[in-house]
């Protein structure tokens, strides 16, 4: 018996629902940020963050920072590019564009590659581009949140490697760490920035990252000085060594809460295989898929290789509109998103269905959600054609 | 009878300890951030900081925004100054040097005056700096935090409008909101900058910050666009200008969980008048300071009136150090911290006396503290001369 009210499935692409233990996490009695309990419990934190991204370098640097997942573009653009270096970003959405904004407020000289509503950039824009001019960094958003659109990483970084070795690879792994494999390490990423409150499982609230010694080394050779403040390599990479050894540190106070809380939900992760969450999440994805095929709509990443594993995005039929499909799966107790994709974001809905929702047997959020789905587009006056 | 399990009294300056509402709060079940329920509570809470800050002018705008108590100098340097215009800093610690630093990142031309060590710069150092050249903002650490040192802000604040009425009066607000007096519109204050973990009471997390409808418009009169994304108000002041309305809105995820603690803490705050709440804080201070005094101890905060009233910074004995007592605190069940002024960092220790530990008519903490204090520094062989 869960330990929380009853209340409406949430199977919005994050927030997702929350495991009892991990929300009771946050109501942790007060400690200090600087006292052995807490500072035990951050590093260990930072070292699960390590299992989590497949890494073994030692050199390679985890960061938790209070604040949205948003804060992890400031992190890249403050400290991996210097004003006037190029930024080759590659979008699959709203978050790509958002990515994109990010690196200009900092100065970065950035070429975007679209990909087409739906998909993403080939791997031949991709090489053409990167022949054409030299880019300190590439950005990918591995899972776009407002599309469910999921890029390839692995031979995307093969191939900037072989026409572009110099230039880092960036990941925004909001929507996808902890549901989609990232073998950090393996593929030969450097750096990948994620928030706590998707497939993680852990309240919103803190942007978590994780960069490569490459990375690192980079920041270390800027000319100028980092372009922020509280998103500053220089500020924070001491403190997140100092509480991985467990020595305490300060520069800003962190959030003992939310990190108890995501502390919680990453035990819970690594105590069981990683390939299996994510064949797991594969699993549901399909079974979701098929049924959104089943009731004769389309799912808005167009080929099956390019679609997420812990979200759906759906377009409505004809006839039906947000306003009228989301308030009736609200009465039947589902909450699902609109759309956020400016060139079809009344067309849309989107369907999270990862972490405890996708994963917990003992939940039958996914079942719910699919027969909330059909009987309110048959309320709708919606039928197969 | 408290639902907390049994732990040390946490009487730091912040984070502090919690009440158990505020709590149970952290661990509400998942909600979407753009749902009607939680953007009514995020939209109460924004018009709740306008009570706390006893400010009735609509113009006047609160942000509630992810991160550390920092960021709020981020959200400072990065939209109210720019590149090259001038800041006169008001330094009292740690923390005042911090702000500067702050500020320097983001290209403002920092001016510095220091208080000793204890004390405060003075009125007429101000009005000579302010006479002198042409400030873009002044910046004053309400209650320095490393010191326990206070600054008047009524008076303060006058004189800048007489001496030079465009400078915007910043204040860091961080160890004051809550526990120490602050007037914003009768003042005539342009922004404070605040954190939700010390006398507000609410779990570490959201940068809290209000500016006046006179520091929106220099904002909106900058010549360059802002100097930070995560931080810019470009971006964040559309966003809870439509939570406070009750519409949903997005540009980064807010953290629903400590948002709803939040509401809690600033509803128990404004259930009584605010007068009785600074009022309550000053009669503990004035017990903590006199009990120091017959100590024969000393306190960091020179004279009175430069002392805050939810904190205690005490110098140690002579013979008597800081890895010394601090652990016999604890063994008596209650956490102090140690100094962090870099003139005196291993002279003294910090004592935090604010929201439940100070107020809370069923919590003992401040005799407890008191009792350990006598009998821990007894037991380092030290007795009053």
């Amino acid at each position: 018996m869960s330990s929380q009210p009853p209340h409406p499935a949430l199977l919005i692409p994050g927030p997702i629902e929350f495991d009892d233990a991990v929300l009771q996490s946050m109501s942790h009695y007060s400690e200090s940020h600087v006292g052995p309990g807490f500072v035990a419990t951050f590093g260990e934190t930072l070292t699960q963050l390590r299992q989590l991204f497949q890494s073994t370098d030692p050199a390679a640097q985890p960061f938790i920072i209070s604040g949205s997942g948003t804060l992890g573009w400031d992190l890249v653009a403050a400290n991996l590019v210097e004003a006037g270096e190029s930024a080759l970003v590659l979008s699959t959405g709203y978050f790509g564009d958002g990515f994109a904004d990010c690196l200009r407020t900092y100065g970065a000289d950035v070429t975007k590659i679209d990909g087409p509503v739906g998909g993403r950039p080939s791997l031949e824009e991709v090489e053409a581009a990167l022949s054409k001019k030299k880019y300190k960094i590439l950005t990918v958003t591995h899972v776009d949140t407002s599309t469910g659109v999921l890029s390839e990483l692995k031979n995307l970084t093969a191939t900037v490697k072989r026409v572009s070795p110099e230039t880092l690879v960036i990941v925004d792994g909001v929507c996808s760490v902890a549901c989609e494999e990232i073998a950090f390490d393996s593929w030969g990423l450097d750096g990948v920035v994620t928030a706590s409150q998707k497939a993680i499982g852990c309240p919103a609230g803190l942007s978590i990252s994780f960069f490569s010694a490459k990375a690192i080394e980079a920041f270390n050779s800027r000319k100028t000085p980092p372009a922020s403040y509280f998103a500053s390599f220089k500020n924070w990479a001491p403190i997140m060594r100092n509480y991985e050894a467990k020595k305490p540190s300060y520069f800003a106070t962190p959030s003992p809460q939310l990190i108890h809380a995501l502390n919680t939900a990453l035990s819970q992760i690594l105590t069981r295989p990683l390939a299996e969450r994510f064949q797991k999440h594969a699993e549901v994805s399909d079974r979701v898929k098929k049924a959104v095929k089943d009731l004769g709509l389309e799912v808005v990443a167009t080929k099956p290789e390019d679609q997420a594993h812990a979200m759906t995005a759906i377009y409505l039929p004809e006839n039906v509109t947000i306003p009228d499909i989301l308030p009736k799966l609200s009465t039947k107790g589902v909450i699902f998103a609109g759309g956020i994709h400016k060139a079809i974001a009344t067309k849309y809905i989107r369907f999270g269905h990862m972490g405890v929702s996708a994963l917990d047997p003992n939940r039958k959020d996914i079942d719910l959600a699919l027969d909330a789905l059909r009987s309110g587009l048959s309320e709708c006056g919606y039928q197969k054609a």
